[in-house]
Protein backbone atom coordinates (compact mmCIF):
# COMPACT_ATOMS: atom_id res chain seq x y z
CA UNK A 1 0.00 0.00 0.00
CA UNK A 2 0.99 3.55 -0.56
CA UNK A 3 2.14 5.68 2.19
CA UNK A 4 -0.25 7.40 4.02
CA UNK A 5 0.31 11.06 4.75
CA UNK A 6 -2.52 11.83 6.95
CA UNK A 7 -2.85 15.60 8.50
CA UNK A 8 -5.63 17.23 10.27
CA UNK A 9 -6.77 20.93 10.45
CA UNK A 10 -8.32 20.72 13.88
CA UNK A 11 -10.61 22.24 16.36
CA UNK A 12 -10.92 20.57 19.61
CA UNK A 13 -14.42 22.21 19.96
CA UNK A 14 -15.49 21.63 16.75
CA UNK A 15 -18.55 19.05 16.47
CA UNK A 16 -17.34 18.89 12.79
CA UNK A 17 -13.85 18.22 12.99
CA UNK A 18 -14.97 15.73 15.73
CA UNK A 19 -16.69 13.61 13.21
CA UNK A 20 -13.44 13.38 11.33
CA UNK A 21 -11.00 12.58 14.70
CA UNK A 22 -13.79 9.79 15.36
CA UNK A 23 -13.80 8.43 11.87
CA UNK A 24 -9.80 8.13 11.97
CA UNK A 25 -9.75 6.55 15.29
CA UNK A 26 -12.56 4.35 14.10
CA UNK A 27 -10.25 3.09 11.18
CA UNK A 28 -7.44 2.88 13.35
CA UNK A 29 -5.54 5.85 11.05
CA UNK A 30 -2.45 7.61 12.98
CA UNK A 31 -2.54 11.46 12.02
CA UNK A 32 -0.94 14.33 12.85
CA UNK A 33 -3.74 16.66 14.31
CA UNK A 34 -2.58 20.43 13.80
CA UNK A 35 -5.11 22.85 15.86
CA UNK A 36 -6.10 25.87 14.27
CA UNK A 37 -6.41 29.61 15.74
CA UNK A 38 -9.95 30.45 14.41
CA UNK A 39 -9.96 33.81 15.07
CA UNK A 40 -6.35 34.02 13.24
CA UNK A 41 -6.83 32.07 10.13
CA UNK A 42 -3.42 30.23 9.42
CA UNK A 43 -2.27 30.26 5.77
CA UNK A 44 -2.13 26.95 5.97
CA UNK A 45 -6.10 26.82 6.32
CA UNK A 46 -6.84 29.43 3.78
CA UNK A 47 -5.49 27.68 1.10
CA UNK A 48 -6.28 24.29 1.99
CA UNK A 49 -9.96 25.30 2.40
CA UNK A 50 -10.08 28.57 0.46
CA UNK A 51 -13.90 28.40 -0.26
CA UNK A 52 -15.33 27.97 3.71
CA UNK A 53 -11.67 28.38 5.58
CA UNK A 54 -13.26 26.06 8.36
CA UNK A 55 -11.77 23.08 9.88
CA UNK A 56 -11.74 20.18 9.72
CA UNK A 57 -9.41 19.38 6.66
CA UNK A 58 -8.26 16.16 5.81
CA UNK A 59 -4.80 16.14 3.98
CA UNK A 60 -4.22 12.70 2.53
CA UNK A 61 -0.88 12.56 1.25
CA UNK A 62 -0.82 16.51 0.72
CA UNK A 63 -4.37 16.56 -0.70
CA UNK A 64 -7.20 18.47 0.97
CA UNK A 65 -10.83 17.26 1.55
CA UNK A 66 -13.17 19.53 2.89
CA UNK A 67 -16.84 19.70 4.47
CA UNK A 68 -16.95 17.12 7.48
CA UNK A 69 -19.61 14.64 6.21
CA UNK A 70 -17.37 14.53 2.52
CA UNK A 71 -14.80 13.77 4.54
CA UNK A 72 -16.04 11.04 6.90
CA UNK A 73 -17.61 9.62 3.38
CA UNK A 74 -14.23 9.39 1.71
CA UNK A 75 -11.67 7.94 4.51
CA UNK A 76 -14.68 5.51 4.90
CA UNK A 77 -14.33 5.03 1.15
CA UNK A 78 -10.46 4.57 0.92
CA UNK A 79 -10.26 2.06 3.93
CA UNK A 80 -13.89 0.19 3.37
CA UNK A 81 -12.11 -2.84 4.39
CA UNK A 82 -11.36 -1.46 7.85
CA UNK A 83 -15.18 -0.78 10.28
CA UNK A 84 -17.05 0.22 7.39
CA UNK A 85 -19.58 3.37 8.64
CA UNK A 86 -21.30 3.18 5.61
CA UNK A 87 -23.67 -0.10 4.75
CA UNK A 88 -23.39 -1.63 1.09
CA UNK A 89 -26.89 -1.92 0.38
CA UNK A 90 -27.67 1.45 -1.58
CA UNK A 91 -30.80 1.51 -0.16
CA UNK A 92 -29.70 1.62 3.33
CA UNK A 93 -26.68 3.87 2.24
CA UNK A 94 -29.51 6.12 1.20
CA UNK A 95 -31.21 6.06 4.03
CA UNK A 96 -27.64 7.00 6.64
CA UNK A 97 -27.29 9.92 3.80
CA UNK A 98 -30.90 11.45 4.15
CA UNK A 99 -30.12 11.22 8.54
CA UNK A 100 -26.82 12.56 8.42
CA UNK A 101 -28.28 15.46 6.22
CA UNK A 102 -31.01 15.72 8.86
CA UNK A 103 -28.48 16.46 11.12
CA UNK A 104 -26.21 18.84 9.49
CA UNK A 105 -29.21 20.91 8.77
CA UNK A 106 -31.27 20.68 11.91
CA UNK A 107 -28.64 20.60 14.92
CA UNK A 108 -25.89 23.07 14.61
CA UNK A 109 -27.41 26.36 13.23
CA UNK A 110 -30.86 25.91 15.51
CA UNK A 111 -28.17 25.26 18.12
CA UNK A 112 -26.47 29.26 17.71
CA UNK A 113 -29.67 30.15 17.65
CA UNK A 114 -30.15 29.07 21.13
CA UNK A 115 -26.61 30.31 22.19
CA UNK A 116 -26.61 33.67 20.70
CA UNK A 117 -30.57 34.25 20.11
CA UNK A 118 -32.71 36.86 21.89
CA UNK A 119 -35.90 36.56 23.66
CA UNK A 120 -38.77 34.56 21.59
CA UNK A 121 -35.64 33.55 19.15
CA UNK A 122 -34.05 31.45 21.97
CA UNK A 123 -37.62 29.76 22.42
CA UNK A 124 -38.50 29.13 19.03
CA UNK A 125 -34.67 27.45 18.14
CA UNK A 126 -34.98 25.22 21.79
CA UNK A 127 -37.88 23.99 20.78
CA UNK A 128 -36.77 23.62 17.41
CA UNK A 129 -33.86 21.59 18.52
CA UNK A 130 -36.16 19.51 20.88
CA UNK A 131 -38.44 18.69 17.81
CA UNK A 132 -35.77 17.51 15.73
CA UNK A 133 -33.81 15.53 18.62
CA UNK A 134 -37.16 13.45 19.33
CA UNK A 135 -37.26 12.73 15.50
CA UNK A 136 -33.70 11.17 15.61
CA UNK A 137 -35.13 9.38 19.28
CA UNK A 138 -37.84 8.31 17.11
CA UNK A 139 -35.51 7.17 13.99
CA UNK A 140 -33.34 5.37 16.68
CA UNK A 141 -35.93 3.36 18.13
CA UNK A 142 -34.98 0.55 19.95
CA UNK A 143 -31.50 0.09 17.93
CA UNK A 144 -28.29 0.66 20.01
CA UNK A 145 -26.82 2.35 16.96
CA UNK A 146 -29.03 4.22 14.10
CA UNK A 147 -28.13 1.50 11.16
CA UNK A 148 -28.81 -1.39 14.21
CA UNK A 149 -26.26 -2.91 15.40
CA UNK A 150 -23.20 -1.56 14.39
CA UNK A 151 -22.09 2.12 15.24
CA UNK A 152 -22.13 4.02 11.63
CA UNK A 153 -22.18 6.81 9.36
CA UNK A 154 -25.16 8.77 11.15
CA UNK A 155 -23.94 8.25 14.82
CA UNK A 156 -20.61 9.97 13.76
CA UNK A 157 -22.64 12.63 12.15
CA UNK A 158 -24.32 13.16 15.80
CA UNK A 159 -22.48 12.15 18.87
CA UNK A 160 -20.12 15.41 18.49
CA UNK A 161 -22.98 17.41 19.44
CA UNK A 162 -23.64 15.69 22.49
CA UNK A 163 -20.26 17.31 23.61
CA UNK A 164 -22.53 20.76 23.39
CA UNK A 165 -25.85 19.44 24.87
CA UNK A 166 -24.77 20.95 28.42
CA UNK A 167 -24.38 24.23 26.61
CA UNK A 168 -27.55 24.27 24.58
CA UNK A 169 -29.27 23.01 27.78
CA UNK A 170 -27.87 25.48 30.21
CA UNK A 171 -28.45 28.84 28.17
CA UNK A 172 -32.07 27.65 26.75
CA UNK A 173 -32.97 26.09 30.00
CA UNK A 174 -34.00 22.64 29.19
CA UNK A 175 -32.90 19.31 29.37
CA UNK A 176 -32.35 16.90 26.86
CA UNK A 177 -32.29 13.75 28.91
CA UNK A 178 -35.68 14.90 30.65
CA UNK A 179 -36.82 15.12 26.51
CA UNK A 180 -35.45 12.25 24.59
CA UNK A 181 -34.27 9.99 27.21
CA UNK A 182 -33.39 7.18 24.90
CA UNK A 183 -31.55 9.65 22.63
CA UNK A 184 -29.10 10.56 25.73
CA UNK A 185 -28.67 6.11 26.37
CA UNK A 186 -27.45 6.22 22.62
CA UNK A 187 -25.11 9.19 23.20
CA UNK A 188 -24.10 7.26 26.60
CA UNK A 189 -22.98 3.70 24.61
CA UNK A 190 -21.11 5.50 22.11
CA UNK A 191 -19.04 7.02 24.95
CA UNK A 192 -18.14 4.08 26.03
CA UNK A 193 -16.21 3.66 22.93
CA UNK A 194 -12.68 4.81 22.66
CA UNK A 195 -12.94 6.43 19.22
CA UNK A 196 -15.59 8.48 20.85
CA UNK A 197 -14.48 9.13 24.35
CA UNK A 198 -11.15 10.54 23.69
CA UNK A 199 -12.32 12.66 20.93
CA UNK A 200 -15.41 14.18 22.71
CA UNK A 201 -14.35 17.40 24.89
CA UNK A 202 -16.14 17.51 28.55
CA UNK A 203 -19.13 19.36 28.29
CA UNK A 204 -18.25 21.92 30.74
CA UNK A 205 -15.43 22.62 29.10
CA UNK A 206 -17.15 23.09 26.06
CA UNK A 207 -19.65 25.71 27.63
CA UNK A 208 -17.25 27.69 29.10
CA UNK A 209 -15.04 27.69 25.67
CA UNK A 210 -17.77 28.86 23.76
CA UNK A 211 -19.59 31.49 26.97
CA UNK A 212 -16.50 33.39 26.53
CA UNK A 213 -16.15 33.53 22.61
CA UNK A 214 -19.91 34.77 22.84
CA UNK A 215 -19.06 37.51 25.62
CA UNK A 216 -16.23 38.83 23.63
CA UNK A 217 -18.24 38.85 20.86
CA UNK A 218 -16.39 36.34 18.93
CA UNK A 219 -19.27 33.32 18.65
CA UNK A 220 -21.22 34.07 15.38
CA UNK B 1 -32.33 -8.58 -12.81
CA UNK B 2 -35.50 -7.46 -10.50
CA UNK B 3 -38.53 -5.96 -11.40
CA UNK B 4 -38.11 -2.06 -10.80
CA UNK B 5 -40.84 -0.34 -10.23
CA UNK B 6 -39.94 3.44 -10.02
CA UNK B 7 -42.29 6.06 -9.13
CA UNK B 8 -41.67 9.80 -8.69
CA UNK B 9 -43.01 12.53 -6.70
CA UNK B 10 -42.55 15.41 -8.92
CA UNK B 11 -43.17 18.98 -9.87
CA UNK B 12 -41.69 20.61 -12.96
CA UNK B 13 -40.68 23.94 -11.10
CA UNK B 14 -38.63 22.07 -8.70
CA UNK B 15 -35.47 22.10 -9.05
CA UNK B 16 -34.47 19.39 -6.66
CA UNK B 17 -37.13 16.91 -8.68
CA UNK B 18 -35.49 18.14 -12.16
CA UNK B 19 -32.25 16.57 -10.64
CA UNK B 20 -33.64 13.34 -10.62
CA UNK B 21 -35.56 13.40 -13.39
CA UNK B 22 -32.11 14.48 -15.32
CA UNK B 23 -30.32 11.40 -13.54
CA UNK B 24 -33.31 8.77 -14.51
CA UNK B 25 -32.97 9.97 -17.91
CA UNK B 26 -29.70 9.43 -17.96
CA UNK B 27 -29.73 5.94 -16.78
CA UNK B 28 -32.37 5.13 -19.57
CA UNK B 29 -34.88 4.29 -16.67
CA UNK B 30 -38.65 4.87 -17.06
CA UNK B 31 -40.60 5.86 -14.43
CA UNK B 32 -44.11 7.35 -13.37
CA UNK B 33 -43.95 10.99 -12.61
CA UNK B 34 -46.53 11.86 -9.75
CA UNK B 35 -47.14 15.28 -10.42
CA UNK B 36 -47.59 17.10 -6.73
CA UNK B 37 -49.82 19.93 -5.77
CA UNK B 38 -47.32 21.90 -3.16
CA UNK B 39 -49.94 23.73 -1.57
CA UNK B 40 -52.05 20.77 -0.94
CA UNK B 41 -49.79 18.05 0.05
CA UNK B 42 -51.06 14.91 -0.86
CA UNK B 43 -51.25 11.32 1.80
CA UNK B 44 -48.87 9.53 -0.21
CA UNK B 45 -46.35 12.83 -0.31
CA UNK B 46 -46.81 13.15 3.50
CA UNK B 47 -46.65 9.28 3.50
CA UNK B 48 -42.87 8.86 1.37
CA UNK B 49 -41.04 11.94 3.10
CA UNK B 50 -42.67 12.31 6.54
CA UNK B 51 -39.58 14.21 7.77
CA UNK B 52 -39.37 17.28 5.05
CA UNK B 53 -43.32 16.89 3.25
CA UNK B 54 -41.11 17.86 0.01
CA UNK B 55 -40.49 17.17 -3.66
CA UNK B 56 -38.43 14.94 -4.80
CA UNK B 57 -39.66 11.32 -3.42
CA UNK B 58 -38.23 8.25 -5.91
CA UNK B 59 -40.38 5.16 -4.51
CA UNK B 60 -38.29 2.37 -6.01
CA UNK B 61 -40.14 -0.58 -5.50
CA UNK B 62 -42.43 1.08 -2.84
CA UNK B 63 -39.31 2.11 -0.74
CA UNK B 64 -39.00 5.54 -0.88
CA UNK B 65 -35.61 7.66 -0.91
CA UNK B 66 -35.82 11.43 -0.10
CA UNK B 67 -33.53 14.69 -0.45
CA UNK B 68 -32.50 15.27 -4.07
CA UNK B 69 -28.80 14.32 -4.22
CA UNK B 70 -29.23 11.41 -1.38
CA UNK B 71 -31.60 9.99 -4.75
CA UNK B 72 -29.00 10.68 -7.24
CA UNK B 73 -26.27 9.15 -5.84
CA UNK B 74 -28.97 6.01 -5.01
CA UNK B 75 -29.65 5.99 -8.64
CA UNK B 76 -26.01 6.35 -9.66
CA UNK B 77 -25.23 3.43 -6.88
CA UNK B 78 -27.85 1.02 -8.26
CA UNK B 79 -27.39 1.41 -11.87
CA UNK B 80 -23.47 2.55 -11.98
CA UNK B 81 -23.02 0.64 -15.04
CA UNK B 82 -24.85 3.43 -17.04
CA UNK B 83 -23.25 6.60 -17.02
CA UNK B 84 -22.22 6.81 -14.11
CA UNK B 85 -22.23 10.21 -12.38
CA UNK B 86 -19.95 9.82 -9.71
CA UNK B 87 -16.21 8.81 -10.77
CA UNK B 88 -14.56 5.68 -9.16
CA UNK B 89 -11.90 7.47 -7.75
CA UNK B 90 -12.83 8.38 -4.07
CA UNK B 91 -10.64 11.60 -4.14
CA UNK B 92 -12.74 13.08 -7.18
CA UNK B 93 -15.60 11.30 -5.81
CA UNK B 94 -15.27 14.01 -2.75
CA UNK B 95 -14.19 16.55 -4.88
CA UNK B 96 -17.89 16.17 -6.56
CA UNK B 97 -19.44 15.82 -3.29
CA UNK B 98 -17.91 19.28 -2.11
CA UNK B 99 -19.22 20.73 -5.17
CA UNK B 100 -22.74 19.86 -5.29
CA UNK B 101 -22.81 20.36 -1.47
CA UNK B 102 -21.81 24.06 -2.01
CA UNK B 103 -24.50 24.41 -5.13
CA UNK B 104 -26.75 23.08 -2.23
CA UNK B 105 -26.03 25.48 0.54
CA UNK B 106 -25.33 28.74 -2.19
CA UNK B 107 -27.83 28.86 -4.75
CA UNK B 108 -31.84 28.38 -3.62
CA UNK B 109 -31.55 30.11 -0.27
CA UNK B 110 -29.78 33.01 -1.51
CA UNK B 111 -31.70 33.46 -4.88
CA UNK B 112 -35.17 32.73 -2.63
CA UNK B 113 -33.56 36.20 -1.01
CA UNK B 114 -34.29 37.88 -4.27
CA UNK B 115 -37.52 36.98 -5.15
CA UNK B 116 -39.04 37.85 -1.75
CA UNK B 117 -36.84 39.80 -0.13
CA UNK B 118 -36.81 43.57 0.37
CA UNK B 119 -34.54 46.57 -0.33
CA UNK B 120 -31.03 45.51 0.53
CA UNK B 121 -31.60 42.09 1.30
CA UNK B 122 -32.20 41.67 -2.09
CA UNK B 123 -29.25 43.61 -3.08
CA UNK B 124 -27.10 41.99 -0.38
CA UNK B 125 -28.54 38.52 -1.97
CA UNK B 126 -27.71 39.35 -5.60
CA UNK B 127 -24.35 39.79 -4.66
CA UNK B 128 -23.99 36.73 -2.61
CA UNK B 129 -24.99 35.13 -5.75
CA UNK B 130 -23.29 36.15 -8.52
CA UNK B 131 -19.94 35.37 -6.08
CA UNK B 132 -21.00 31.72 -5.27
CA UNK B 133 -21.67 31.55 -9.63
CA UNK B 134 -18.37 33.64 -9.93
CA UNK B 135 -16.94 30.37 -7.57
CA UNK B 136 -18.34 28.00 -9.39
CA UNK B 137 -17.24 29.13 -12.76
CA UNK B 138 -14.12 29.20 -11.57
CA UNK B 139 -13.69 25.74 -10.03
CA UNK B 140 -15.11 25.02 -13.97
CA UNK B 141 -12.63 26.28 -15.53
CA UNK B 142 -12.42 25.47 -18.93
CA UNK B 143 -13.23 21.57 -18.34
CA UNK B 144 -16.82 21.38 -20.78
CA UNK B 145 -18.12 19.83 -17.73
CA UNK B 146 -17.33 19.88 -13.81
CA UNK B 147 -15.66 16.17 -13.35
CA UNK B 148 -13.64 17.35 -16.80
CA UNK B 149 -14.80 15.52 -20.36
CA UNK B 150 -18.47 13.61 -18.96
CA UNK B 151 -21.05 15.07 -17.53
CA UNK B 152 -21.53 14.37 -13.80
CA UNK B 153 -22.49 14.66 -10.44
CA UNK B 154 -22.35 18.74 -10.13
CA UNK B 155 -23.25 19.29 -13.24
CA UNK B 156 -26.77 17.29 -12.27
CA UNK B 157 -27.10 19.27 -9.21
CA UNK B 158 -26.04 22.88 -10.44
CA UNK B 159 -27.99 22.33 -14.29
CA UNK B 160 -31.89 22.85 -12.76
CA UNK B 161 -31.20 26.40 -11.56
CA UNK B 162 -30.36 27.08 -14.91
CA UNK B 163 -33.93 27.51 -15.75
CA UNK B 164 -34.24 29.68 -12.47
CA UNK B 165 -31.83 32.56 -13.98
CA UNK B 166 -34.17 34.53 -15.93
CA UNK B 167 -36.02 34.79 -12.72
CA UNK B 168 -33.31 35.79 -10.44
CA UNK B 169 -31.80 38.35 -13.33
CA UNK B 170 -35.07 40.15 -13.83
CA UNK B 171 -36.07 40.49 -10.26
CA UNK B 172 -32.22 41.17 -8.77
CA UNK B 173 -32.10 43.58 -12.09
CA UNK B 174 -28.58 41.97 -13.38
CA UNK B 175 -27.27 39.38 -15.87
CA UNK B 176 -25.76 36.38 -15.44
CA UNK B 177 -24.30 36.15 -18.63
CA UNK B 178 -22.52 39.34 -17.95
CA UNK B 179 -21.11 37.97 -14.74
CA UNK B 180 -19.94 34.55 -15.52
CA UNK B 181 -20.13 33.93 -19.41
CA UNK B 182 -18.59 30.90 -19.48
CA UNK B 183 -20.82 29.48 -16.61
CA UNK B 184 -24.09 30.22 -19.10
CA UNK B 185 -21.89 28.92 -21.95
CA UNK B 186 -21.41 25.50 -19.71
CA UNK B 187 -25.21 25.67 -19.08
CA UNK B 188 -25.99 25.94 -23.14
CA UNK B 189 -23.40 23.10 -23.96
CA UNK B 190 -25.68 21.01 -20.85
CA UNK B 191 -28.86 21.86 -22.54
CA UNK B 192 -28.07 20.38 -26.01
CA UNK B 193 -28.45 17.26 -24.10
CA UNK B 194 -31.57 15.50 -24.66
CA UNK B 195 -31.81 14.13 -20.75
CA UNK B 196 -31.31 18.36 -19.76
CA UNK B 197 -33.39 19.48 -22.40
CA UNK B 198 -36.66 17.57 -21.77
CA UNK B 199 -36.17 17.91 -18.07
CA UNK B 200 -35.71 21.89 -17.79
CA UNK B 201 -38.91 24.07 -17.74
CA UNK B 202 -38.58 27.55 -19.68
CA UNK B 203 -37.15 30.29 -18.25
CA UNK B 204 -39.82 32.36 -18.70
CA UNK B 205 -42.60 29.72 -17.73
CA UNK B 206 -40.75 29.53 -14.17
CA UNK B 207 -40.56 33.43 -13.71
CA UNK B 208 -43.96 33.29 -14.49
CA UNK B 209 -45.28 30.73 -11.94
CA UNK B 210 -43.02 31.71 -9.08
CA UNK B 211 -44.26 35.37 -9.37
CA UNK B 212 -47.66 34.64 -9.15
CA UNK B 213 -46.88 32.46 -6.30
CA UNK B 214 -45.24 35.34 -4.50
CA UNK B 215 -47.85 37.50 -5.70
CA UNK B 216 -50.60 35.51 -3.40
CA UNK B 217 -48.06 35.04 -0.93
CA UNK B 218 -47.55 31.59 -1.44
CA UNK B 219 -44.02 31.26 -2.56
CA UNK B 220 -42.29 30.97 0.67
Amino acid sequence: MASNELVLLDHWVSPFAMRVRITLDEKGLPDESKHQNLQEKSPLLLQMNPIHKQVPVLIHNGKPINESLVVVQYIDEVWYDRSPLLPSDPYQRASMRFWADYVDKKIYDTGKKIIVGKGEEVETAKHELIASLRTLELELGEKPYFAGHTFGYVDVSLIPFYSWFYLYEKIGKFNVELECPKLVKWAKRCILKESIFKNLPDQLKVYDYIVELKNAGKYK
